[in-house]
């Protein structure tokens, strides 16, 4: 990863503001979101910047720059590296000024995060990065729902849903975490159901939002699908023998 | 979880602390500390309460009554149950007048924490236990070393190693980050090297800490098991093909 050491040039931080809860935001992320003379914030095609909403409970945004990112939500590669650079692009613009860049980023900036790929493209302009971590989502839905996520020396899998086609992560021994399972619940659910492990299944949907569901022990009948979207996480602990 | 609704109850909080850095504790983790008459707190055998130090250089502790917790470090499951419920019992009689306790907890409380067993025994004794979740290590881990931990739905797999004799969970797709991997980092590093993936394993060594040691490639010469203590990781990251 190249790096500029050269002072006059700004850095490009990616600030994890955690899952949803302002009082979830760590003292770093605040001074570091501070300091930042530009605040970049991912914008939906709706025209919200969720994460600097958050942040704005907790941080006077006062006179600082905001630089809204518009992202594809395509599953074509190619357009949403397009994306990615655009975004690194306009980031440029001000690093090249000596002015340092805060990238606010839901959950933790090392996991699935939007932060990496843009970063990324901003590394190959020449630009420094950094990364100030923050809760994942899944530590505060294992919180909200008062439970470990992890049993006495065996793993934890995070596993993105979208990979999972057949559910054979679920013979994984130790717990399943399936994140960004909205669209494939009601399959997951059947996998579930037929595997025997309803009743150590847990949903969370839009966990630290507002219009938050927490299901601790999943049943055949529960029907969440229409409100499961983008931000619906599944916990699948193993079976008790 | 039996829980007791008796308001003339206190709580026992679970607080993750995060990593080591004080400026990673997040602003729930403060005021819930701050809002607690008791501070629970971990002591290893030589007397030091390192979580407790963390949050002092945050949070002025007045004269809050700090209640040192031991347990042992032996393998023994009864001794280890028999350490927990001891400093349940310790927690009960504060909980029993009605007084919140905010049990001090590195990392966050939901992965492989120790919180998490002695809770167990807290609920047995009818409290009611409530968690706030903290930045794991491996987050903070993966920030310090600029470092996505994920790649485009590639899963991630938290293993501790303790349990890993044989190296096979290299062989799971995406990244793996070996846990608490002190004592087993000879071998580990061994097993690295005849699967060709030495390359792509970082370790960190007291990450957060005065001590720190990151290391972003390993080598076959690398010689770190001298200084590789309990909160020592390891990540493996895909062999790029």
């Amino acid at each position: 990863m190249p790096k500029k050491e050269n002072a006059k040039h700004g850095v490009f931080y990616g600030v994890g503001i955690g899952p949803g809860d302002p009082e979830l935001i760590t003292l770093k992320a605040i001074r570091t979101i501070e300091r930042c003379p530009v605040i970049a914030a991912p914008r939906t095609n709706g025209g919200d910047m969720i994460a600097l909403n958050i942040v704005r409970k907790v941080v006077d945004l006062g006179d600082k720059l905001v630089m809204p990112m518009d992202f594809t939500m395509e599953r074509d590669v190619a357009r949403r590296q397009e994306s990615y650079r655009r975004n690194a692009d306009a980031a440029a613009a001000y690093l090249e000024k000596g002015m340092d860049i805060a990238m606010v980023n839901l959950g933790d900036v090392s996991i699935y995060s939007t932060f990496h790929y843009v970063a990324e493209e901003v590394e190959k302009r020449g630009y420094e990065t950094k990364m100030i971590p923050g809760i994942t989502s899944f530590s505060a839905i294992a919180a909200s729902l008062n439970m470990s996520l992890t049993e006495m020396n065996q793993p934890l899998h995070i596993i993105p849903a979208v990979g999972e086609k057949t559910g054979e992560s679920f013979d994984l021994p130790g717990t399943k975490v399936m994140m960004k399972a909205g669209r494939r619940l009601p399959n997951l659910q059947k996998e579930l159901e037929r595997r025997g492990l309803l009743d150590v299944t847990s949903v969370a949907i839009n966990c630290g939002m507002e219009d938050e569901i927490l299901i601790k022990a999943l049943e055949k009948e529960t029907d969440i699908s229409e409100n499961a979207g983008y931000f619906t996480t599944v916990i699948v602990r193993d079976k008790k023998i």
